[in-house]
């Protein structure tokens, strides 16, 4: 097998191989008639990566109707023939994970922070992927860049932290100084753009021209897709559903007030429950478990969650329709306790057909906003943007 | 000069001409600057505009800076080389224009209705446009296509309207009608977008990638243009920012509460202005004059108006990140009264950079409403989709 990677710089080749990637096996007429291309071309795109053996060709008539006129030669991606790294950045802890180029988790390591500096957390991060890699010699040949995930101001392009309220980072390099760290490519991006990445390829949003990926937790952030690009904001900012403003209390650490944040957020939530119960020191588990127990008090403070949840969703679907909104995160947890209220809001408040629109409400593993980080690597197969 | 209209058929073709239409006069060199395409490739799209007198060269170094090492030849379109009719209708009255292939006014006409009935109203605008076309030989003669404004929701592809609740219409084949009725090829969009598509093309969003045009008034619309393309909603909703929930109460119309047209839009307006002063027959005009003269309880109504406005264009700015908002309307004519407080709540509630995206508000003549009728059928010559 040669160690070679396929050079993709058309948009030919970034089309079919894609396509491939993302829905295959392919058949090469399928191919053109998504693509648009000629079959010729077709050929001339998928041939690098034959060489190179990212794709490969079923046996004729494998997966072919019988007696179909020519072979259809379907194409199919050899998901093993390179590795990714991803890994998220929290303020505890590290979650890493090896995907293949279908970012299928073939290995996943955690590691608990000691301190939340960027020296601290370059090495620690550095020692994570070496234990990764040293599963397995395949992991260690076949692995050339790592995808990282932080939450905040992201610079993909020049692979630098601008600002992560969390982690207290301010303009931090934090690819350059990972790459050095670890010897891999990096490629650093916003962590709900990365799992947005994720789910465009390989989840919910495969195939589908616009969608929103909509994440509830200690923040609440989403990631949209329209004509099949994920929203930027000309000015930075985008998918800041966090600080819509959906009551008139309360105030909001942005400066706004009745943020969906500020009612739905995990701390949000516990200080409402606090609040309404009269128990300073009440935590998100026993807020949970007396709301499922029916507390009523506490069964409100979801509700109200809920409610300021579908209000955002309703705006992201009132404003510009995606196909589906995928509603998760590490605060969905408890999603049995939001859901009803998340979905009646919906309902009431979406506009006319706008209603149509799907709400797939569901928990998040946490490994999956690493599998996000690896997808964003399997990505830079693409866009280039890798340190 | 041939009569014969140039057949646009080719993403190149589409590109040089919508650079040259929009932002023309433009030299080649520019051109392929770009359109990313070769100059033999543009002088090949540009071949038959030129041929059938849509595009013209301007004298050589006409433009170009002195001592330009080749001519430049920039291009500018010959804009009564075929002339558009645009109709807005309402429950009262039809707009009519006839514009040119930049889309601006060369005659208007007013026609209040008798009745509201479908029947009627396709008699009353066919009398219009001849009307319009009897002005000039030349509208007769170069005039081939109509665009037609209708607000609620509209079927551009099919020229149905398929629910106008101002108009009460339900599933009316306008555009088939109309074309019957007048012998012109028909377009047929919503009111909002055909605004927004003459704001892209001729207006606040030359050249810009994203922006959104907010029209304030008896209802309240949203057209929202991401990646250069004008966002339809995957279930045939977008734009629909005067349902966005931003306060608990009133009830709206649509079934949802507190939504931004339910406290800010003409009616919403004048009924809280007869609640707040506890005088029944107040109309609009008295409110904005009694505001205007200092009266701190109508000074409140418009303020509470412009905070909803306001909190709905963050919702657009924290979710899309356009590079520029448009606020227009009629509603706007009382401008100064909204204008402060719009401002006020969108420097508060727009997230960290959001808030450098560009506010635009000022008053929309009724006339404009038809303008942008007209340029939807400008943008037939692309898009074809006349009946
Ligand atoms: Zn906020
Ligand atoms: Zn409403």
């Amino acid at each position: 097998m040669s160690p070679r990677r396929p050079p993709i710089t058309t948009q030919a080749s970034t089309a079919v191989f894609t396509q491939v990637l993302t829905q295959g096996p392919v058949s090469r007429v399928d191919l053109a008639r998504r693509t648009g291309l000629s079959s010729a071309a077709i050929t001339k795109a998928a041939r690098p990566f034959l060489d190179a053996g990212y794709l490969e060709e079923l046996e004729a008539g494998e997966r072919t109707a019988p007696g179909a006129g020519r072979p259809a030669s379907p194409l199919v991606v050899r998901a093993d023939r390179e590795f990714f790294v991803g890994v998220k950045i929290t303020t505890e802890d590290l979650i890493g994970v090896v995907g293949d180029l279908r970012t299928q988790i073939r290995a996943s390591a955690h590691h608990q922070l000691a301190a939340g500096d960027v020296e601290h957390v370059v090495g620690a991060l550095a020692e994570l992927v070496d234990e990764l890699l040293a599963r397995s010699p395949e992991y260690r040949e076949r692995t050339h860049v790592m995808g990282v995930a932080v939450s905040g101001d992201v610079d993909r392009a020049t692979g630098t932290v601008r600002y992560s309220p969390f982690l207290g980072w301010r303009d931090v390099p934090l690819a350059e100084l990972l790459a050095e760290a670890t010897g891999l490519k990096v490629v650093l991006e916003n962590d709900v753009k990365a799992l947005t990445v994720a789910e465009q390829w390989f989840g919910e949003g495969v195939g589908l021209s616009s969608f929103a990926l909509v994440t509830v937790g200690t923040g609440i952030g989403c990631g949209l897709v329209i004509g099949g690009n994920l929203v930027a904001g000309a000015h930075g900012v985008a998918g800041e559903l966090g600080h819509l403003a959906v009551a008139a209390e309360p105030a909001c650490h942005c400066g706004g007030t009745g943020c969906v944040e500020a009612i739905a957020s995990t701390d949000a939530i516990v200080a409402r429950a606090r609040l309404v119960t009269g128990s300073p020191a009440l935590s998100m588990e026993q807020a949970v478990t007396g709301a499922r127990g029916g507390d009523p008090l506490l069964r409100g403070v979801f509700d109200r969650a809920g409610h300021a949840i579908g209000l955002g969703l309703t705006a992201v679907a009132n404003l510009v329709g995606p196909e589906r909104i995928v509603v998760s995160g590490e605060g969905l947890a408890a999603y049995d306790l939001f859901e009803p209220q998340i979905r009646e809001t919906f309902a009431r408040q979406a506009f006319g057909a706008a209603a149509d629109c799907a709400l797939i409400i569901r928990p998040l593993p946490f490994e999956e906003w690493a599998r996000g980080a690896a997808s964003v690597a399997v990505q830079s197969l693409f866009s280039g943007h890798a340190h």
